[in-house]
């Protein structure tokens, strides 16, 4: 009795029969009163409590309707003896509550997790590359094709395609052969939740333990991550200004080779047409597939953009990767790939194994803004803003450093490598804490180079990977202020 | 020359430097002017196209750097060596493109692909389990909050945290304990994309190839197919009225159990709290994990919910998943688990490989519909629809074949099972055909039953999962009497 009234002093909400049941519930499951022990008589209980005695009944009613309890005419209510009765079940309790094992795909992921920083553990000037500034999101264009798909009364709400909307399907096959000459069918295309997804499809459908894979380095650690996470193994190939050194694929034996050749990330080299080529006949001659990352082609400054290894191809070992993470937001996750003929009903399977579909209304709104133009002068937009904030890094890291730096891969995209040839690899964690006291955040490049081949490729210069897509130009002024200051402060170290 | 001029002809837009441009560089590639070939001046091509020699110089500067073609001062561009020239390449190119080898996963989906029908497919009254009535969606609510989470305005647009937007965990975790009394962190709680991603999350961290794992039997298709494509393989357990035989779990060896406790798919049985013991004791022994999936507890008509397997355990053993797939829209792809205390980062590492996380702004907006009590008062709006249609239902399906009809399962949820006890199972393809033919979509039990234990555990009767959400009582009272008509034709045959 004292138990129960206890139990409900803790509650916070008023005592009705919903709260006694529980109450009751948990209590019977603690073996509060033991193997088939005897319950209060609702009169009792409901004295104790001071709640009339009907509300007591409802709880009794309810624990006995779930078998907790049994109920005779005119008896005190007992519990079940199946609920907590017998010597097996005792025996099972008495084990101990081991931890469940994991899969061989669990234990990599233990053993070697992604990383994630909440976005609160930020500092005032953040270089880290990927990010966007909320300033430049549509606001009024995405509301207004969302609103389009919210109100939109399909026939029922069913599940849709694995492989996405046709809509946006079609839209987006306009789109890849207006602005990246890629001619694929509709069926080529499948709708993903941003480029990652695409890659976990192509690492599952493509990759068995054992298996091995071609690895830019330095390059994008989470397809590496993803990759690896099969049980694969990564074959990192060097990369130089103009991106992979094709010519030392010869001999290397891989089910699929991951590159980024509009602008080779980190370092920013775009792929010259001969080592396409040579990646290609790679491809071709091992059945090997080429899984071509466009994740920033949008941005270019300069030259016109670069017709992707899929244009080149016609796609029959390539899987082209697209994301709107780089125009509109990487919160939204909305991405696609164009897959080989051969290979759609196994990607469509996979994504409908592995989520169903995209979340349709996201798939609806892109599509109109696509259709309208909306995207495409957001773009335009976009792209202006990118290329003053580039321009202002540039210039700032110029009268900051002068001669000091150098500068790669500022030709497209939405980050830059800063190169300090003066400062020694190894001042490089000095370098980032002192950055970081003074409330900047800088990313060092060193982080991005296959581990097995650390010193060895890499200069021993300190070099960094600044993003400026999530930067206003006063802020990146900032940033390479303080950036200067840190670089002296170690400097006198 | 010609083929210049023919090749745009075919285009639709005007002649501009960039659609020369990307002629000349198809004709390249298809060797039109072999190797090392020299191609038009600049001034003569511009003569045959009708158009200003600047425009063609832009295109062929272009092709300059991109390295198709190698222009010299005074003589004409010719193709570039790298592009087609040397044996090597052209030996390469002989080769026939093979298809790219699938991955041992890849090859299972490829053999037993799970089905989806396009919505353009249905028939005029389509009893399907799983669609949802547009005219339920609280389209005015979910505006409201999906607006409010698109011009919101965070410092930076960054991808937010694996395992879920913090603001709708927390709600999360209020509406679990509120209204299906489980207890658990926010930590516990993992944000997916509708419980199809959950499952495949469970599948991929709990089972390897060669391991086993416990389906209801008859039971839910797509939660086998997708542990089945690890490479486990299903130990079908016998349901009755009760749910899932759980004495006959002793002796089975297995990594997980799949179960829908709270209403049986498809069979609708409440698993009693003995048996809830039962099997968390044999989960308990075997270090095997329980997967509840708790996909339709917002709909009772009797009873209140029975406690969640979660509940009674504590969720050492226990994965509970959760979705607004029934309640809101199948198409808006969100779910949610809570996961055992051990394998919180686990999942939280394994969410990040798959796709980072779900879209944040519907997270935003489901949190805020949750902590607003727009939530609640839709459920409520809803769960008096749905015990229209059911009524309407049992009714019609009364009036049409009293007691020729044997209904299971209708306590709860979104179906119910409907037995045509004089109907053997041989007509059962007929009567589909049939029905189909009349305009009614109907979805025999029988293919629910594992493959291996069809006709023995099965009795010889027709039975029918009838879904009812998506349909308005005028639907489901033609719906029944074509059923009549179809199956009085059958039996005359």
């Amino acid at each position: 009795m004292g138990q129960i009234k206890s139990a409900l002093r803790r509650q916070t909400e008023g005592i009705g029969a919903r709260r006694i049941y529980e109450d009751l519930r948990d209590q019977i499951l603690a073996r509060t009163y033991g193997t088939h022990g005897v319950l209060p008589s609702s009169r009792s209980l409901a004295g104790e409590l001071g709640v009339s005695r009907s509300t007591v009944t409802v709880a009794y009613e309810q624990l006995a309707a779930e078998g907790f309890i049994e109920v005779r005419h005119g008896a005190r209510p007992r519990v079940a003896k199946s609920v907590v009765g017998g010597s097996k079940s005792r025996a099972v309790d008495a084990l101990p509550t081991h931890v469940v094992p994991l899969s061989e795909f669990g234990k990599r992921l233990r053993k070697d997790p992604p990383k994630w920083t909440a976005p609160s553990g930020h500092p005032a000037v953040n270089f880290r590359y990927g990010d966007l500034s909320p300033a430049d999101f549509p606001v009024l264009a995405w509301k207004k094709a969302i609103i389009a798909a919210v109100t939109r009364r399909p026939a029922r709400l069913a599940y849709d395609d694995p492989s996405g909307a046709l809509r946006l399907r079609t839209a987006l096959q306009g789109f890849l052969w207006r602005s990246r000459s890629v001619r694929c069918s509709v069926d080529q295309i499948v709708v993903v939740n941003g480029s990652q997804q695409g890659l976990d499809l192509c690492a599952r459908l493509l990759l068995d333990a054992g298996d091995r894979f071609v690895m830019e380095d330095p390059g994008y650690l989470m397809a590496s991550h993803t990759f690896s996470s099969t049980g694969a193994a990564p074959v990192p190939v060097p990369v130089d200004r103009d991106g992979l050194q094709t010519a030392r694929l010869a001999g290397i034996d891989a089910r699929l080779a991951y590159v980024t050749p509009s602008h080779q990330y980190p370092l920013g080299g775009v792929l010259p047409i001969a080592r396409r080529h040579e990646l290609l006949a790679w491809a071709r001659q091992r059945d090997a597939c080429v899984i071509e990352d466009d994740y920033d082609s949008e941005y270019r400054y300069d030259t016109k953009p670069v017709p992707p290894l899929h244009a080149l191809e016609g796609g029959h070992n390539v899987v082209y990767l697209g994301t709107v993470s780089k125009t509109l937001s990487p919160t939204m996750r909305i991405g696609y790939m164009v897959v080989p003929l051969a290979l759609v009903s196994a990607f469509a399977a996979a994504k409908q194994i592995m989520d169903r579909h995209t979340p349709l209304a996201e798939q609806e709104a892109l599509a109109s803004m696509l259709e309208s133009g909306a995207y495409d002068s957001h773009m335009r937009r976009v792209r202006r803003r990118n290329a003053e904030r580039r321009q202002t890094l540039l210039d700032m890291l110029r009268r900051r450093f002068g001669d000091r730096v150098r500068i790669e891969g500022a030709a497209a995209g939405l980050h830059l490598v800063a190169w300090f040839d003066d400062l020694p690899q190894r001042s490089e964690e000095a370098l980032v804490r002192t950055a970081r006291s003074k409330g900047v955040g800088i990313y060092p490049i060193s982080a991005l180079f296959d581990r097995r081949r650390q010193g060895r490729a890499r200069p021993d210069a300190v070099g960094l990977i600044m993003g400026y897509s999530a930067l206003e130009t006063r802020q990146i002024d900032k940033g390479c202020r303080l950036l200067a200051a840190a670089i002296d402060e170690i400097r006198e170290q």
